[in-house]
């Protein structure tokens, strides 16, 4: 099986060549002394004294999270850095945007959890379930704002415009999720878009972002932009492949959560050119008794889950693709790993 | 009754010289030409096409407000203006901060209306009743990150972080509003600066900001500063009297809302230094049945309005006291006059 990711799924793997070359560094070890102390600077930047809205700041800042944005972000910026002619070193707005990137990203988590009604998140009760709806709302907008100033304060404009728009993109995409009767040609086009906003956006805006604070280059920035795009997508996909392979306990939450929620996520869009049968399921949002069950037995029965996974694929060989035009440096091949890692992540 | 103020309560007037005053413009009348358009251009900002989104962010920017916060915005732009030795005609940066104090104004009464689950509005159903909690929550955030994006435009970043800390600020106000067992001696304190964090901040740090774009002595900064921040106290000192006086069909809202929300503001505080039966109930935050009208009772019965009232008086007093530093101007008087208008509107 020396062709196929090491996935459940029998994927042909796209990344073979990546595979093999063991000269590419692990990104998390790469960009780990970038990252060190980035949850307690947050918690600096929220500048709260002891208070209940410092508890609910605290409780997912906990530094238990992977970080997988602010990640990119310091690998990016380095990576442009070096293709720009210099050391590798973070400039000091650069570090920000991979701190403002975790807090755009954990604010977004707060209010989607509201509007979703969840009580789990990576396996922690969430924050409206521990302290009501009203507290989380809140927290949500405070740390919004607290992500606002530490942005204005980086001084750069571009860049203040640049992240404005992630969260002009993640209220559209979570605004797409909640009203879905679009029409069965248009459906997929619509997830695609729903999942750049909701998930890809803040990726590839924060690479840009670091880009364009070291290069004017406006290709230099669209690659970074294409770069945390296509990567941003994949991720996506792959996380609503979880939903249906991962067991609860792996995933932090329970499985199918999409289904239960009423969304009709790539597998299952997939699943339904095999199995039409799905057409009115989706349509009525998996609300009848028994849908969620029936659906996910046409999922796994259908090619929706290695279809979803194909896609990522190309996704990441496209990332692969644009970041491959920077000059070469152990950053920007530990990017390369990174599409690898997001292909083959179980949890 | 001519040292007292139009107003049912019999408090004599702290503005009778400037009543008498008929030279002072109207200053609704002189922001008017600078306010044309606003709404249609904060619709413009919001730049949703067709959609529901759309619908939810139309729906209170109909151009019906008052558009209390933009109209001082615009005369203090034009009061700064004139004091540097320039024309009164706003910069583009002005004009916006005056449509950005109006978006972030929305943003948040669109989330308290979810956090306090009203279903009115200045007379209109609110947002979370017609399209429901989650779909408000995001038009929220929306409004927010457009206000943002308007913000960033305007390329100056000092006018960033000073207008991010209002939003900061709003979500303190609403935090320290939900939690409220602190001991009585700093209960007054706490209602003083929560009425600024909540209300005030807001038209202080816009006020703050047009000025900052114009002249950068940081006098003329704290003065913009400071009434900005003694007229929005004095606003909501009104406000919590007008919950005990005014009729429901007048404010738009049913009275003594406050107290049925468990709040505590100046007239019942200032009651319970008459009549200390109401701390146990403020303690309580009034939940217990026959509360809420007990408080009422002891509300009107006491001096509480007339003190809520004599404090707004003296909170305008020291606007006028900052204003009048600047050099005279049709706008500057205005603001003087505007004084007025906080203390005696009666919706």
């Amino acid at each position: 099986t020396s062709n196929f990711c090491c996935r459940k799924q029998t994927v042909p793997c796209c990344c073979k060549r990546i595979h093999s070359d063991a000269k590419l560094k692990d990104p998390f070890t790469l960009a780990q002394k970038d990252l060190n102390h980035l949850y307690d600077d947050i918690k600096k930047e929220l500048f709260v004294s002891k208070s209940e809205l410092k508890s609910l700041c605290d409780y997912y800042f906990d530094g238990k999270g992977k970080a997988f944005r602010p990640m990119i972000v310091v690998l990016m910026a380095r990576a442009c850095n070096i293709h720009s002619n210099r050391d590798g070193d973070l400039l000091p707005g650069q570090r920000s945007i991979a701190m403002i990137s975790e807090m755009i990203h954990t604010a977004s988590l707060v209010h989607d959890d509201v509007i979703d009604g969840s009580d789990k998140r990576r396996g922690k009760t969430t924050i409206n379930e521990v302290w009501g709806e009203r507290k989380a709302i809140l927290a949500g907008d405070f740390i919004l704002s607290a992500a606002s100033m530490a942005l204005a304060r980086i001084g750069n404009n571009t860049v203040v415009s640049v992240l404005s728009q992630v969260i002009e993109d993640l209220v559209r995409g979570e605004f797409m999720q909640l009203g879905s009767k679009e029409n069965e040609s248009e459906r997929f086009k619509h997830y695609l878009e729903k999942s750049f906003k909701k998930t890809a956006s803040l990726i590839a805006n924060s690479c840009k972002a670091v880009s364009i604070l070291v290069n004017s280059d406006p290709e230099v920035q669209e690659i970074a932009f294409q770069y945390g795009r296509n990567v941003g997508i994949a991720f996506q996909l792959v996380d609503d492949v979880l939903d249906f392979t991962a067991c609860a306990s792996q995933l932090g939450k329970p499985s199918a959560t999409d289904l239960k929620l009423g969304l009709a996520t790539g597998p299952v869009l997939f699943a339904c050119q095999q199995f039409p049968e799905l057409h009115a399921m989706i349509m009525r949002r998996f609300s009848t008794t028994g849908d969620v069950d029936r659906a996910w037995q046409y999922v796994l029965e259908s090619d929706g889950v290695d279809q979803t996974n194909y896609l990522a694929q190309s996704y990441c060989r496209e990332a692969i693709r644009q970041i491959s035009l920077l000059r070469p440096s152990p950053e920007r091949d530990a990017l390369i790993r990174l599409t690898e890692m997001v292909l083959t992540r179980d949890k």
